[in-house]
C-alpha cells in the first residue's frame, strides 16, 4: 500500500452511505475502487449516479481502506461486524464528530493486523458545496504506522487541512467548537423565524452559522452532545452563564422606585 | 435644502464624536461642511486628522444638518439644548441603536418648525472598516417631510440600502438582530478564549459574529437589552428556550439503571 493516490487497484469499502458517506464517495471515488454499505432502502439511485455499487456489510470489509461512516448509534455493531471479516494489512477510518469513544469502540474490537486511524472531518455537505480544498480534518493515529501516508494523502490529494491530534484533544475542543455551534442553533431555530430585513453583519454571519448546521443529521447531534465526554461540562457552563446574565439583566433593569411619600 | 450632495454651502454639526461619529464625519465631509461637538477630552487629534473642527454643542446646534451620535443616556440631555438653539428649517437626525425612545424624546422636545429624522445605520466601525456601499440603514421619518431626499442621499450619494421603517418596528426586529447577537456574544466571552484550530465553517462564522461585536461600547449593549422596549421579552425566550433545552439533554443523558436486584 505504497498510495493512496490515483490507485484505482486498492480498494475502498465506505460503511454507511448517508450524506457524509457519499460525500466521501465523490472525492474518493477517483482514486480508489469504491464499494458501498448501508442498510437503509433508497439509495440505489445516488449510489448509481456516483458510481459506487451497494454491496453486503461482509464484502465492504474485505477491501484494503474501510471507511466507516455509520452512525455513533451503530458504530459499535458494525465494527464488531468489520472486525471478523476484515484482512491484515487492512487500514480502518472512522469519520465520526467525536474521536474518545469510537476510537475505544475501534482499539477495543478490531484485531491487531489492521490500522486504525480515527478522523474527524471539519465538514459536511453544506460547507463542502464549493469543494473541500482548505477545509480541515483532524486525524488521531490509534494503531499502525500508516497515518503519515493517510495525512500525505488528505493533504496532496484531496487538498485539505490535516490537524494531527488526540481524541481526547479533538473531544475537548470540539466540545466548544461544535457543542456550541449546534446548542446555539437549536435555541435560535425554537424562537421560529428569523428576521432578514433589518439585520446586521454580525447577525447574518450568526444566520449563516446556524443554516450550515439546522439540516445535520439528527445523530450529529446527539452523537456531539451525548458522546463527547467533554459536551455536558461546556454545555453546562454556557447555560449557567447565560443563567447569571439573564438576572444581571433582569435585576438591572429594575430600577428603584421613585420615594413617593417624600418629605 | 434642494440637496445633500457636494453641497459645501450646508452645514453638518455632529454631536457625539465617538467611534460613530467619527466614521459619519468620515463619509460626510465631502458632502457637508461639517464641525462636531464632543465633551470628551482627547479628541482633538482624530478630529484634525478628519478636518472637522470641535465647537460648543450651542454652534453644532445652529448647522443645517445636525446629526445626534450621542449615547443614549444622554440623548434626553442634548436634544434638550438642541431644542433651544436649532433654527427653523433644520434636519435633525439621530443615529441609536433603538428608535422608539429617542424618537419619543426628539418628538417631545423639538420645536415644531424643524425636520426629524430617527435612523439607525445597521453598521459600526467595524463592518464599514471596507467601506458603506451596500450596507443598511432604517430610515423612520418622524416630522416634516425632509426624508424622501434624504432616503435618496442615502441611497445615491453613500450607496447604502435604506428600510423604511416606524419606530415600533424597527425596535421590534432589532430586539432580536441586535439582542440576540450580543446576548450570545456576552456568554460565549465569558466562556474564555475561543478555539481558532479544530474549528468548522459554522463555529468560524460564529466567531467572526462576535467578533465583530465585542469591541461595541458598552452604552450599546445598554441600548439594546435596556432601551429597547422590546428587548426583554426576547431575552427572556431566548433563556427560557435555553434552560428547556437543558433540561431535555440533561434528563435524555441520564439514562435508567439497569435493574441488579432482577425481580
Amino acid at each position: 500500500m505504497d498510495n493512496y493516490r490515483n490507485n484505482q487497484n486498492m480498494s475502498l469499502g465506505i460503511v454507511g452511505f448517508g450524506a457524509f458517506g457519499q460525500l466521501a464517495a465523490h472525492h474518493l471515488g477517483q482514486h480508489f475502487e469504491t464499494t458501498a454499505y448501508d442498510p437503509s432502502p433508497g439509495l440505489a439511485t445516488v449510489a448509481k449516479q456516483l458510481g459506487v455499487p451497494l454491496t453486503s456489510l461482509h464484502a465492504v470489509s474485505q477491501t484494503d481502506v474501510i471507511l466507516i461512516a455509520a452512525p455513533v448509534s451503530s458504530f459499535e455493531q458494525v465494527v464488531g461486524e468489520i472486525a471478523v471479516a476484515c484482512k491484515p494489512g487492512a487500514l480502518i477510518v472512522d469519520v465520526a464528530s467525536v474521536k474518545v469513544v469510537p476510537s475505544e469502540i475501534m482499539r477495543r474490537l478490531l484485531p491487531p493486523h489492521v490500522d486504525i486511524i480515527a478522523t474527524h472531518p471539519l465538514f459536511g455537505p453544506q460547507s463542502a458545496a464549493k469543494g473541500i480544498e482548505g477545509l480541515k480534518i483532524a486525524v488521531c493515529p490509534i494503531q499502525g504506522k500508516q497515518h503519515a501516508r493517510l495525512a500525505a494523502f488528505l493533504r496532496k490529494a484531496l487538498g485539505l487541512t490535516v490537524i494531527m491530534t488526540t481524541p481526547e484533544d479533538h473531544d475537548q475542543e470540539a466540545a466548544v467548537v461544535q457543542g456550541l455551534t449546534h446548542l446555539i442553533a437549536k435555541v435560535l431555530l425554537k424562537m421560529g423565524p428569523l428576521p432578514t430585513r433589518m439585520t446586521t453583519k454580525s447577525f447574518d454571519l450568526l444566520s449563516n452559522a446556524i443554516s450550515m448546521v439546522q439540516h445535520d443529521a439528527p445523530e450529529v447531534f446527539e452523537a456531539i452532545e451525548k458522546a463527547n465526554p467533554y459536551a455536558e461540562t461546556v454545555r453546562r457552563r454556557f447555560f449557567d452563564l447565560a443563567a447569571c446574565l439573564s438576572v444581571e439583566l433582569d435585576s438591572a433593569s429594575r430600577t428603584p422606585p421613585h420615594n413617593e411619600t417624600g418629605h
